[in-house]
C-alpha cells in the first residue's frame, strides 16, 4: 500500500492509493479531486476521456469524505502545496457518505466543532495540529533517550492530595470509604524513580478540576515531568533549553508541510536559539514595571506580565529565583538570598508565555520538615517522600512542561482546546 | 559528570562517580564497595594504604544506601558481571543512611515491600525491570514511528460506559450530577484517529474497578492501543508480529545485564522468531480437549487452557476466529463463517498466555447498529463512534497489549505487580 507522503518517489509511475474525498471541483471535461489518506493531501487530476464512464459517473456522484480508491501517475508539479499531483487513471468508491457531511465550508462556532471533534479532526488543521504534536511527543522522548532518561509511569490513582490544591478530582476507591485522587503530577513519585535509575520522565494525562474556562486550560491534559539525580539548578536549566531547541528543531524539519498549513509564521521558531534569555525574578519585575505592570515586588507574574515580557524577546526566557512563598514547599532556597527559591519558568515567546515549570528540590529531611509545617500540609502523606531524604539523599532537580501549551505555541494557536483529539473542560466531557 | 553505564570507554582514566552504596564488605586492609548510580553498578576496591585516612574512615562507617561521591581508576575485569571494577582513590559521603535501611538481605513479604516501593525499586530487580520496561516503551514507538503511526492521546475521562462493563471507575465531574469514568481502552476514540491520520497509536494508563486479586490483574494500568486504516484482518495480525518481534529483539540487544539479573533464561525469547503459531479458536479447542481440557466449543479460552497451549510450541501463538458471542459488538465477522469474529488474541510462550487482543472493526454502518441492539447496549452513546461508518467507512483494524503483561514475560515474573512503579489494586492504593 502507498502512503501519500512517499509518492516523492514514484514519479512516474502508477500507483493506488486510498484515502478520502476532501474537496473537489469539475470543469466541463477534468475532475480535480483533492485526496487525503492520513499521511498527506494531494490533487488527483481526471480527463472523461482518459476515464472508463462508469469511473467519470462514480466521480460525478462524489460526496466530501466519500471514502474511496483512486489510481494514477504520479508527476511533479510545483504549483502543487505538495509538490506533486496524480493523472488520475481510475477511481473507485468504497463508502459513500451522505449529502450532508455536517463541516461545511461556512464559519462553525466552537461548540459546534467540539461537538462533531470526531469529524473535525479529519480537517486540514487539525490533522496538522495532530501531526505537530507528534513530533513533539518523539522529539521528547528522543531527547530523554539519548541523555540516559528512563520512561517512569506514575501513579494517576494517588491516595491524597500532595500539594495541598483544592482542585482535585475525587472518586471512591472500591468502596465509598476510600477516596483516590486523580494525579496532577507525577514529580513526587519521580523522585523516587530516580534515586533508583538516576534520570527519569514520566509523560501521561493529568487532571485538574479547575471551575475556569480560559484559553489556556484544559480539565485533563498530557504532562512531562523530567527528574535527574546529582543536577543542580543550573543543570536543570541546561537541560530544559536543550530540549526545548530539540522539540522547535525537528519540527521545523519535519512538519514545515503543517506549519504551512497552519500559517505559522516559521521565522520566530527559527530565532529559537541558545542561548535563552536568562532574568532573575527581581529583575523581570524592574522590566514589568518599567513597561506599566503593577506586579508585586514579590508576587508570581500574571499570564498578562508574561505576555508582556515575551514581546520584549525573540528568544524563550528563563525567569529564575523566585520569591519562596509564591512556589511550593519542595523547592529548594537559594543558599545566597535564602528567600528566594532555586527554580525557574521558561517563557514561550511571541506572548506565549509560561510552558515549563522547574527547580531544584529540597534535598535535607529537616529543612523539608520545616517546609511542609510551614506551608500547613499534614506530614504523615508525605512520610515515604521524607524517606527519600533519610536514605542516600542527594542534590536533584527536575522540571515538567504541559503538552498542550507546547503544542499550542509552536502551531500559534489562540486556544489549548484545538491541541488535544478530545479536550476535557468544565463544560466538555464529549464525544 | 560519568555514568556507571559509561566507563567501559575510560579504561585506564581516573573517574569521579556519584551514587548510593548498594552493598559492601571488607577484608582487612582492603574495602569492596558495589556503588549503584541509577545507570548501572560497579565495584569499588580500596586499598587502605592508598587512601587518605579521613576516607578511610568515612569508608569503615558506610551504612547501605548512604549517598557517596567516589574517585577511582577503571580497570577492565573478567571476573566482574559488569565487566569492569575501580581501583578506588577517593570517597567522601553526601548523606549517611541511617542504620536501619528498611529492607534487608533477609525475605520480606509482598505487602512489606510494596509498603516500601518507594525504597523497593532501589533493589537491583526492580530496578532491571524498570529498565526491561522502558526498552519495551521504547522499541514499540520506534516501531511505531517507522511505520506511519501518529501517537493520538485518547481521553482518559469519557462520558459513558463504552462496552457495557460493570468494571468502570466512576466519579463526579464537576458537579455531583455528571459522572465521569475512567477509560478502559481508547480503541473507540483512535478509530476516530485513523480517519484523520491514517494510522494512530495510544499509550496510557488505563482502569479497572476488578474486585479480583489474581496475579495478572492491576487497577490501573498501562495500554498500548494502534489503529490503521485500510489494514484487514491478515494485515494486523502481520503488524502485531513484527511489533512483538522488534520489542524481543531491542530487550536482548540492550538489556543483557538486566536479563541476568533476573536470572531469565534469554534462549525462550531467543525463540521469539517469525512466523508465529497460528490457530484457530476451532483448532485451538480441539487441542486443548486432546490435552484434558473441558473447554466448550464455543468458549473463550481460560488462563489455564492459554497456559497449557503455550507449553505445546516455542513461539508466540495467534488464535484466531474466536466464536463472535464471546467477543465485543466492534468485531466484523468473518464472511466465510459469520458466526465467527475476525479477531485474534497473542499468547505469548512459557505459560505467560494472553499479551494482546486484536480484530478487524465491523466498518458497515447497518451491520455495527445490529450489534449494538443484540449486545443490548444504548445506542445514543454511540452515535458520534456511528458517525465514524456514516462518512468514508473504511475496513480498519486495531489490537492492544497490556504493557505490564509485556513486562511480566519478557522479565519472566509471575506477578504483575513488580512490572509498574507504583502498582495500584484491590487493597493498594499507596505509597
Amino acid at each position: 500500500m502507498t502512503f501519500i507522503s512517499a509518492i516523492g518517489s514514484r514519479v512516474g509511475e502508477e500507483i493506488e492509493l486510498k484515502g478520502w474525498a476532501y474537496n473537489f471541483r469539475s470543469s466541463g471535461k477534468i475532475f480535480f479531486l483533492q485526496l487525503r489518506d492520513g499521511s498527506g493531501r494531494v490533487q488527483v487530476v481526471y480527463a472523461q476521456d482518459a476515464l472508463a464512464p462508469a469511473h467519470w459517473d462514480a466521480l460525478r456522484s462524489l460526496r466530501i469524505e466519500s471514502s474511496v480508491i483512486v489510481r494514477g501517475t504520479v508527476k511533479k508539479d510545483d504549483r502543487s502545496p505538495t509538490g506533486f499531483e496524480l493523472d488520475g487513471t481510475s477511481f473507485a468508491l468504497i463508502q459513500r457518505a451522505p449529502e450532508d457531511y455536517p463541516i461545511g465550508k461556512k464559519e462553525h462556532g466552537p461548540d459546534f466543532l467540539l461537538d462533531e471533534r470526531h469529524l473535525w479532526l479529519r480537517s486540514e488543521r487539525q490533522w496538522a495540529i495532530q501531526r505537530v504534536r507528534n513530533t513533539i511527543i518523539n522529539a521528547t522522548f528522543a531527547y530523554f533517550n539519548e541523555n540516559g532518561f528512563i520512561k517512569f509511569d506514575t501513579p494517576i490513582l494517588t491516595p491524597t492530595s500532595c500539594e495541598g490544591t483544592t482542585e482535585l478530582f475525587e472518586m471512591p476507591y472500591f468502596d465509598e470509604e476510600q477516596k483516590a485522587y486523580l494525579a496532577q503530577s507525577g514529580q513526587l513519585y519521580l523522585e523516587a524513580g530516580i534515586m533508583a535509575l538516576g534520570r527519569c520522565f514520566d509523560f501521561g494525562p493529568v487532571f485538574r478540576a479547575e471551575k475556569s474556562k480560559t484559553r489556556r486550560h484544559l480539565a485533563e491534559f498530557w504532562m512531562m515531568d523530567a527528574e535527574a539525580a546529582f543536577v543542580e539548578h543550573e543543570g536543570n536549566m541546561h537541560i530544559q533549553e536543550e530540549l526545548i531547541l530539540r522539540i522547535v528543531k525537528e519540527v521545523l524539519e519535519k512538519n514545515a508541510y503543517e506549519l504551512r498549513v497552519l500559517e505559522r509564521d516559521v521565522e520566530p521558531l527559527k530565532k529559537v536559539q541558545a542561548p535563552f534569555v536568562r532574568l532573575t525574578h527581581q529583575e523581570a519585575v524592574r522590566q514589568l514595571r518599567a513597561l506599566g505592570s503593577d506586579i508585586g515586588e514579590r508576587s508570581d507574574l500574571g499570564a498578562d506580565d508574561e505576555t508582556m515580557l515575551t514581546e520584549q524577546y525573540e528568544r524563550p526566557i528563563f525567569i529564575e529565583k523566585y520569591p519562596a512563598e509564591v512556589k511550593a514547599f519542595y523547592m529548594k532556597r537559594d543558599p545566597s538570598e535564602p528567600d528566594r527559591a532555586l527554580n525557574n519558568d521558561l517563557l514561550a515567546p511571541e506572548g506565549f508565555g509560561e510552558i515549563i515549570g522547574g527547580s531544584q528540590r529540597e534535598d535535607h529531611l529537616e529543612t523539608l520538615l520545616a517546609r511542609i509545617d510551614e506551608h500547613r500540609l499534614s506530614r504523615e502523606p508525605f512520610e515515604w517522600y521524607l524517606d527519600l531524604r533519610r536514605y542516600g539523599s542527594v542534590p536533584h532537580s527536575g522540571f515538567g512542561y504541559g503538552l498542550e501549551r507546547i503544542v499550542g505555541w509552536i502551531c500559534g494557536l489562540h486556544h489549548v482546546r484545538e491541541t488535544i483529539p478530545f479536550p476535557r473542560m468544565m463544560n466538555r466531557l464529549k464525544p
